[in-house]
């Protein structure tokens, strides 16, 4: 239980803007760097259909050919317009990191077409355009015009606030201010509708704050409110459009979350990234507002997915059918689906959770999908990306049985419908807008990140941090000018004995969590809810260092997941470790482990240089019979076992997975 | 491993008619009763639309349409017609057990339609007759005429040894003809092709010994030597008669065993029923012409479903999609098919390769079809049944997440492809054949079942059986006249210290299966491949008395079967035993039994009388936190547990039902 949600929603934290972080990280400067020299740049050659893949992307041809610069036909999905688009807002907060003239440029041709691919009107879609002028709006279900028209305005807003540039704003103003007439009540003239995949939602909330324009936040509003009422408008939308198609019952407004108002939601059904994609702007939409009941659910779903449909590694939406959220405890380790988009979108509504409330808990939510799905999605050299995050996988049934089917043994490159990768890409880039936030004169550190970030908060303060996270536990804050504010520090769940100690002239400090409240050494230091808050003034060069271990932990499941009873996973820090073939050859179901056992921290070297493995006394359970049953308990054999970082499985010669091994 | 096939295919040994089999048995008598006092009826009903059920069979009004007798359309699959031969086939086995003239004068009036809407060439099939009249053999991959002429000539064949009658003999030897003048080497003026579902070259073997025309044997052959040959037959008829299609490759032959010739198939694939009636017919015409290369095929094939692709309970065929086998080891307990008709089918083969050569592992996967899959499918009223057979069921789950819908946790009642039902009643009323065997000089009994059996061998012996089994492992056999042979009689694996005794004029020996070869009491004593051989005179009131016990053995899986490992199950003699939530509550996954520890034996009652059940000390583990993880190892409390016949479960209020336990 996360706890109950009666907090009222008086007052709002805001998650930093990018230009004020600057990430100086052990761990996360090469991942940054990485996805800025490989991933944008092979992402765009694939976009322009001049990389090495199979699969031809088209979308900037489908642009090109809107704008009249070209002829041919449209190829792709209708939504392939977003791929363009989340490129373009990784691109932003690229170079938002680092100034790139080059790719600036790249970006701005790019703009150019889409601009000049806009009808007068404001609308914008290419498959519309090329494929099927005349049917915009009949299948808003499927279509995913909105969903479109959302990431190109997401696209603007990174862009404005990267290059200050309203090269693309002007067009999603334009596009929003269309959307914006185009849908709301009836009785002020407008025309019902909600998107069949939620987006434009957010999008919209984003761009309110950069436009200030109330309707924005309205449309947003209205798409949220409307959903789920009755009459179902995608049932009224099939009988008017496709009156043959057969009956659309519950299970498939379940799907796109519309089977009820989204007040009253509970659970997490359906389509996992439209679900999490709808929390978040639910989230963002509550902040806004001061919308409780709105919040109040976005604690109900929080918890249900915390408590009954989330992976170890934060892999969520557990079956392939619908790409979709199963029943309570319903979770599969070998034909899981738990696509990388909806841990991408739980990083979203995680940082809105915590922007209206910080929670432990919760930030420590956005931590597991950080360091394990998210990152484990995307191969070390940046160019091939799981869309399925299994936490078992053997090579001959996965990917070959037809219950495993989507469940790879290896990253696939780039798939036509590319949605993980380019979010994979925005994502990563935008890391510093989920590792701090600030609100009524509060600093807020949601996890370690080495750098710099510069505040509104104490009259403009800037706060270094050096960290060793996530492979060690100590952490060091300096703060940089004489200011008066609140310092709020996440204390993740898995880091243990730990200490937080305050050097300033007054002297030196070490409080422990069990500390609740405190005032020592001219300050004031309270723990709750995970953060540490410490009050009071500060002075330039005052240094908070924080001290934790961090053990391996064995952890167990709920013993009402039946795959994972009598199992432990071991995770130390965020990060959850899983077994590879590799290191400790085939049938890895046979092994088993023994929490009472030691665990012996190693480093890594090659692909695994500077990470933290894991090596462990084990035992292989062994056949001596080839029959498939026998009385004949398999024999037991000692075997060293290692383990490595789940994000970083797959990158060797393939073969055999496990997270979940017996005890 | 079952052991080489290399023995020369030099003789053959036949299943008993059924009219020489009388049953006297404390086990299978109430189960016949039930099949011929309530599934035959209330499947006439059915198939008359006269029966309470919401899916209407309409089968035998479109016989009626199609004679003339009534007007109207055609409904259902194109292999309607076969829900009428199956019930006239195990209608026939009804008769041939206990004279009924009401039920064989209701047989007399289908037939009486069935021979009216044969065509005058001998073109049997209502779906072609009323819906696609034209359409005949353009889609025999899917439409199933060969499989539906099939099961009519079973039928045929079946009435014909129950009455002597030839009203329905002679429909089909005219159907039989009319597929031999059809299908054929091409250089003899006939079309090339074979069925899309195996079953006629079965069918035509059968009513081969009834007609002796070598032609039925031929096209029999001729199906089975033509099947997997280049170009594939399927790939050519798709490619002219629905050129639309998309590619129809390798994964699609496999499908239907037309991936490769027949001879040399060494791995299941495919759909299960299809392949095992496929294997059953190859093992039948082995023994018909002594073909090696044939009968080496089917061993392989035995071989790998044997060590790597069959249940615990017998179930076959472990994926949902195309009902089909996986990969090797790929044995799911919850997201199982494992469909009926399978293990019937795995019957048939098993009968017919024990025929070929008496095997004890091929006699023991007998009896595990028969008492775990096969009556489980059955509801103990006798008017549901199970298509899929799970060995692990949670409601909530099972039937409601998408990979489970197929999964349910009752017996849904007809469905509108009723393969299974009137499957399951064939199997049950004929299982004399399956019991006794004979063949040159030598009786064979190939699993105890209590009755009478009447011989050719030995001029005309006749065999008392009396037997405790499946419930105690104590026989009894009585030799009824004065003659010399040989008996032999499989032993189980299952048993334990198994002696035979003999007590005969000259005294009496007893024996146990260490013993290889003995002369005493005038008879010669074998012990090989799971039988007992005793030659020699036998004189009337000879008396052969089995003694074993039936331990209860906790059964472990092969390491490589990853659902498994770390788990036992338990069984006792032939049957496989289940925990259901009515008697150890929920969460049946969070229980563990100690294989260490004792299992008490107790009489059942209720539904379970004169059933053993199993009591044992178990442990449950349990959650003391409410989250999904944690590091709390789950607290275990001790909790008596009590295990019932797989084959009983799912006769109670619907809950949760597990085969395999932790340890």
């Amino acid at each position: 239980m996360i706890g109950v949600f009666t907090l009222k929603i008086t007052k709002k934290q805001q998650s930093l803007p990018l230009s004020q972080v600057k990430i100086n990280d052990g761990f996360w400067n090469k991942i940054q760097k990485l996805v800025q020299d490989v991933v944008i740049p092979f992402q765009a050659d694939i976009l322009e259909d001049i990389a090495d893949v199979k699969d031809k992307s088209h979308a900037i041809r489908n642009f090109r050919i809107a704008a009249g610069e070209e002829t041919g036909e449209f190829h792709g999905f209708p939504w392939q317009d977003t791929d363009v688009a989340k490129w373009l807002e990784a691109a932003a907060y690229s170079i938002t990191i680092k100034p790139d003239t080059a790719l600036e440029a790249r970006m701005d041709e790019m703009i150019r077409l889409v601009a000049k691919a806009q009808r007068p009107d404001g609308y914008l879609n290419t498959f519309f355009d090329l494929k099927e002028p005349g049917k915009e709006w009949t299948n808003m279900r499927d279509w995913h015009e909105l969903y479109t028209f959302g990431h190109m305005i997401e696209a603007g807003v990174a862009h404005h606030l990267a290059t200050g540039k309203d090269s693309l704003l002007n067009v999603v103003v334009k596009l929003a201010d269309y959307i914006t007439n185009r849908f709301g009540p009836e009785n002020e003239g407008k025309t019902r509708g909600y998107p069949g995949h939620q987006e434009v939602e957010l999008a919209l909330l984003r761009l309110y704050r950069i436009t200030g324009k109330k309707e924005h936040l309205q449309t947003a509003k209205y798409f949220l409110d409307e959903r789920g009422t009755e009459p179902n408008f995608f049932v009224e939308e099939t009988r008017k459009h496709r009156p043959h198609e057969k009956h659309y019952g519950i299970e498939n407004t379940k799907y796109n979350q519309s089977h009820e108002p989204v007040r009253q939601q509970k659970e997490a059904v359906g389509h996992s990234v439209r679900a999490l994609y709808m929390y978040a702007s639910m989230a963002d939409l509550a902040a806004e507002t001061g919308d409780e009941a709105l919040y109040n659910a976005c604690g109900s779903l929080m918890d249900n997915m915390l408590s009954k449909k989330m992976y170890i590694t934060g892999g969520l939406g557990s079956t392939v059918h619908g790409e979709a959220f199963s029943p309570a405890y319903d979770l599969p380790n070998d034909i899981v689906y738990a696509e990388t988009c909806a841990s991408i979108a739980m990083c979203f509504f995680a940082r809105r959770m915590l922007e209206i409330k910080p929670t432990g808990k919760i930030a420590d939510v956005l931590e597991r999908q950080l360091f394990n799905v998210v990152l484990a999605s995307m191969q070390l050299d940046g160019k091939r990306f799981f869309y399925v995050n299994p936490l078992e996988v053997v090579p001959g049934i996965a990917g070959v049985a037809h219950t495993h089917r989507h469940v790879l043994p290896t990253r696939p490159n780039w798939f036509a419908c590319a949605c993980c990768p380019p979010n994979v890409a925005r994502m990563l880039l935008s890391l510093g807008r989920y590792a701090w936030g600030e609100g009524e004169n509060t600093v807020y550190s949601h996890f370690f990140l080495g750098g710099e970030a510069q505040f509104k908060a104490g009259g403009g303060v800037s706060i270094s941090c050096k960290t060793g996270y996530p492979w060690d536990g100590n952490t060091c804050y300096t703060i940089n000018n004489n200011a008066e504010f609140t310092f709020a520090i996440h204390m993740p769940s898995w880091c243990r004995n730990a200490k937080i100690s305050v050097k300033n002239s007054e002297g030196s400090i070490s409080v422990g969590a069990s500390t609740n409240h405190l005032a020592a050494n001219g300050l004031i230091y309270e723990f709750k809810d995970g953060y540490w808050y410490i009050s009071g003034k500060w002075q330039s060069g005052d240094v908070v260092k924080i001290t934790a271990d961090l053990p391996v932990l064995h952890i167990y499941s709920h013993t009402a997941v039946s795959d994972n009873v009598g199992k432990v996973a071991l995770q130390r820090g965020p990060i959850v470790y899983c077994f590879e073939e590799q290191d400790n050859s085939g049938n890895l179901a046979a092994l088993r482990i023994s929490p009472e056992k030691g665990v012996l921290e190693v480093q890594g070297d090659g692909i695994f240089d500077g990470a933290i493995l894991l090596k462990m006394q084990g035992i292989r359970r062994e056949n001596t019979l080839d029959e498939l049953y026998s009385e004949t308990k398999p024999a037991e054999t000692p075997q060293e076992l290692l383990a490595v970082p789940y994000f970083m499985w797959g990158n060797r010669t393939p073969g055999e997975m496990r997270v979940w091994m017996g005890i």
